[in-house]
């Protein structure tokens, strides 16, 4: 089973040309629950992020405050597991829906990233802490 | 009713601190349709764009082609009225809600930017155009 899915991300691979020439080597990542539709966060990727999502299945990113390959999940687990793959008119953008392990994918516990609403001129929190984050992230890391 | 969206935007840019220096003084945002959370694009903003979307309420773009200021709808008037706007938690990132005029994000007609989804290995076009791009745009520009 996920022998038969790497051989096809391989494939989508080979035939989907991104432009990672536009912007600094990276393109832009829209995450998206692939139940509801609820955007979860946004992140980067390289080619070497790229391919590695592809490879295996699960979302992994460029980290631009880290400088390197970031894999969501790997400390707590709730990586991101990739259900549908869109990209954009002009090839330097992904919209990928997934599973989100665990619930959330934003570091701070909250389901999104975007837990912030303007509200009158304020930015208002919404939602719900899905973990304790100083539960789940046993170290430094924050993913 | 205008005057006082105005002052309301204004308010909100007197408060909220994006973080433009993470990025080359640009901050990504994903648009969604308010209707049913379809994402629709992604585009940049600097503070300039920024500033212009809160105080028109209409969603202004950082064009990295043009390298300049790019109001969405300027030619075909198929402008993004805002609805909502969250801050994700890193304050570098933008999720904005809108009501797309003319029913289409995409200068090639289709509702969705993201109107190509991977199915086994290979990019398939999805949905339908909304309108036919030669009889919007009469110009040279795509907005």
């Amino acid at each position: 089973m996920i022998e038969t899915k790497t051989v096809f991300f391989e494939a989508i691979d080979s035939m989907i040309e991104l432009n990672f020439e536009k912007f600094h080597g990276l393109v832009p990542v829209v995450i998206q629950d692939h139940t509801d539709g609820q955007v979860l966060m946004v992140g980067f990727m390289d080619r070497e992020a790229w391919e590695r999502t592809l490879a295996e299945g699960e979302v992994v990113y460029y980290s631009r405050s880290r400088d390197g390959m970031w894999k969501k999940g790997e400390t707590s687990g709730h990586v991101q597991k990739v259900k549908d793959i869109f990209v954009d008119c002009d090839d330097d953008t992904l919209l990928i829906t997934v599973e989100q392990v665990g619930g959330a994918a934003c570091h701070t516990g909250f389901r999104t990233c975007f837990y912030r609403r303007v509200v009158d001129g304020e930015l208002v929190e919404e939602g719900v802490r899905v973990f304790d984050p100083d539960e789940v992230y046993k170290k430094d890391k924050k993913t």
